[in-house]
């Protein structure tokens, strides 16, 4: 994904597709998007066009606007841009991947088949094998599963450390990254990177209890919607409710979130000082202990 | 699906995009499979760019061409020409069916959300209430699931037996008749459609002992080939065989079928007479009793 | 199962078993119940101990009595009597297949390993063949899968016509018929046994029509009860309301049928006139239509 | 589990029950078995009776009979012995627990109900809420699946941590130690409890690089048989081969494990040391590096 020059590491947050009320791209957001991401999450990376930005609901031409603007929008001001390209038509996904580079994002991603698709289950540790001989600009992965063998043994096989292990289960990264994983991609971090990042930093300074309770803190939350029902029309909410930018309902065959489910949520983020941004920066755990 | 003026009845072959060697489509033979299917399978409805037809690999573009070249060759041929227009993204559907309808199409078909999707599973028989309220222009289903208490449950509903049920799973295709399929889609219409034509002709006339002895003849070779692992890959290579026009081989992500597969699969239909048809034309059944 | 005599056919009640407000089995109504299958509802064969008589959860004691007192209040009164001795434990099975024949049982059997079983998925038309080598006295097959190419090849294999077929997903048993089944076995015909048995007639006789129309009423009801959710306790409440003979609550893990589910069951079993069994007998299908 | 005087932490091997060729218990080796344990692989627990001891598959009499003669070799040399109680009968669990009691065991254990069971998937995080109220003598939680996040919320919950989790993913154990797990429960612990050990012995010292060597030296062998077919006929073969006693072949309905099997994983023991006791003891990684 990343070129060379620069590993991409660390929080990952994969982008909402901003919309208006009639599901059109609300593409005036996104600059203060940018901003967001970088001030108040401390988040400088980003994953365009993905499942939570609804990227295979999205017209190809519509796909080419939105990762242009998160490229003008986030020049100099973010680390890397990467785009996914994944569609069920490799020729589309092509066409994107060219002008990804064209654009000058910073790398490209793409999902495996899941329409048309191999008979048996292929682990991700298999498909790694001599990748680099196929695919020569090849990066790194982003692991969204909890089978941690097959994570683990893909790392193991990783001896020049030359690739990204991206781990996609939010709820569960600490068990991640005492496995390996040099960063984390989702949805999450839109809204809980700072949180997020604490953790980060908890682990890489081997304080295993408060990266265990920022994990726990951030469980208790996820815990809580996922009882909810959550998925991409949840997210939108909660990153409007906690961002304050407007990232409208998700385009169909998506519904948007109940009234009953933001509010909750909200309620939520509350207890757990998810919306008191001060108490966050004093690092003040009081309301997750 | 179907004009009003027309019903959708019988079978409707799910077509196969031919392709060349390089996984270009090849247009040049679809008048020549169109003449198949009509003469050699008594087959005179298609549905076009299906899974079958590896519509959903395929580029906008090329769904459209393909579409045309259809409804082209098998104009004053066909009885019903339905092209499917599912697409991830609602706007190429969109886009998709508005061409449709130009190019003369008789109906379109849509699959249902299979990427970003509501969380519960919804039974057809649940949309089905109420639905011309909705589409106006609904005609009918295709239920490719062996839930027959729910494809049941759709035509109890269907009073007025204004809706075409067609059903999906070739190989148990008599135990929808009971339940009231009205018709079917299949991929294995395209090489069985005279065999599966018996079937139907005999379940007509009450002759159900014939009519499952078709059935029976059927299932052991589906049931043959799924053993080998039977997909769209090992349709392209079956069709090829029995009639004799180059399918090629699928596109990516879709391997071609392998040589051991294909070999067994010949021996197998011989074996049952399906590559014979003067037997088939006499109704010569001794290969399958 | 059935001795070589007399050939398995027709419906099989998969038998509850009465139990306390304590879960103690209630052997005091079984006597009652054997006449309520036969004269109410023409079901002349019982399959004891099974999942609906929820077999794995008494112990290996209870089940030799639960057999001795259906064996010996069905003497002179059943066709069959089937007894069910799968058990996780192959030693029990052996000891409550011995008992089985000692009571003088029609036949016994066994469900497929669930616990510790084989990698692979077995079809069961795989199992089939040969089976006479393996187990001499093997007699036929309780299908309870939707799978109907597997059924099919069950009995396409089955020339001689000597096994029984006995399908075991009551709300599609018109869709195994017409595939071959010989009979059936299920919880729903301890209350829906005569109008099961009107449709088995109207199939003989090829009267389809009537005989969808029965399997249409039968799914009425049976869709109801799904959506609230239907499983051995419901079974429970709805044999009681219907036969008005008490078979209490199930046996942990299993909770009584809430309240609520009950009252639903009745006012749907009413709407269908399945409580009003006069109507029934005149074959009214009044609210069925 | 534990009787509260001394809490459950560290290792505990899923024990074996060690048969003859002719599927009997074979109660000679288990003293053996004992110190084998102690001695060779430093593992003082034991979960008698379990899924990869057969315990579903053993009549009552025999499960009786195995944890007798596991309490009786394992007096004064084991710290605690668990004992499996759970059946599908409760009646037949209660007996069970009844005599573990009797015979003197530290602890008992029960599987969630796997046969009839609730409707919906109830997370362990839920029904941990308050069950001291339910259960007086709850100790904790063995927890087999690779959900993180409701493992995570089940040690979040526990404050007191008066509770133990052992997590039951053997090749993903070091996850689970990062999210609070305060020890395991696995059949690989009964050939590679030693070298899990010295993982454990480096998490404790916060030495995650050398954990994270040894855990992946781990996932290497079980990554190569989980992909020839690990299970429990696997698990007899193996322990036999490192532990030099007779394990036997599994009882019914498993099959014993190939030949091929056998010395694949003999090879691949061999290739990572696992069967060069003074290498390991020396530490040495050569092999896994």
């Amino acid at each position: 994904m990343a070129s060379p020059k620069k590993k991409l590491q660390g929080l990952v947050a994969a982008t909402i597709t901003p919309m208006t009320e009639h599901g059109e791209i609300n593409f005036s957001v996104i600059g203060q998007y940018v901003d967001y991401l970088v001030e108040e999450q401390g988040v400088k990376n980003i994953f365009v066009n993905g499942t939570t930005g609804e990227g295979l609901s999205l017209s190809i031409s519509e796909r080419r606007r939105v990762a242009e603007e998160w490229v003008t929008k986030g020049r100099n001001k973010l680390d890397q841009i990467v785009i996914h390209v994944g569609a069920l038509s490799l020729k589309e996904s092509q066409e994107l991947a060219q002008h990804a580079a064209e654009i000058g994002a910073d790398g490209i991603a793409v999902i495996a088949p899941f329409f048309l698709k191999p008979w048996n289950k292929v682990r991700a540790e298999e498909v790694l094998g001599g990748i680099q001989e196929k695919i020569p600009t090849f990066q790194g992965l982003k692991f969204s599963d909890t089978d941690l063998l097959d994570f683990g043994q893909c790392v193991d096989q990783n001896r020049q450390r030359q690739f990204a292990f991206l781990f996609g289960v939010d709820e569960q990264l600490l068990s991640a990254l005492v496995m390996g994983a040099t960063g984390a991609v989702g949805s999450t971090y839109n809204y809980l990177g700072k949180k997020t990042n604490q953790m980060l930093e908890a682990f890489e300074r081997k304080d295993f209890s408060s990266a265990l309770n920022h994990q726990f803190c951030i469980q208790r939350f996820i815990n809580f919607v996922v009882k909810l029902g959550f998925g991409v029309s949840q997210t939108k909410a909660i990153m409007t409710l906690v961002s304050g930018i407007p990232m409208g309902p998700p385009r169909l065959p998506l519904q948007k979130a109940s009234r009953e489910f933001t509010d909750n949520a909200e309620a939520k983020l509350r207890s757990l000082d998810f919306l008191s941004f001060n108490d966050l920066k004093d690092g003040n755990l009081g309301a997750c202990s």
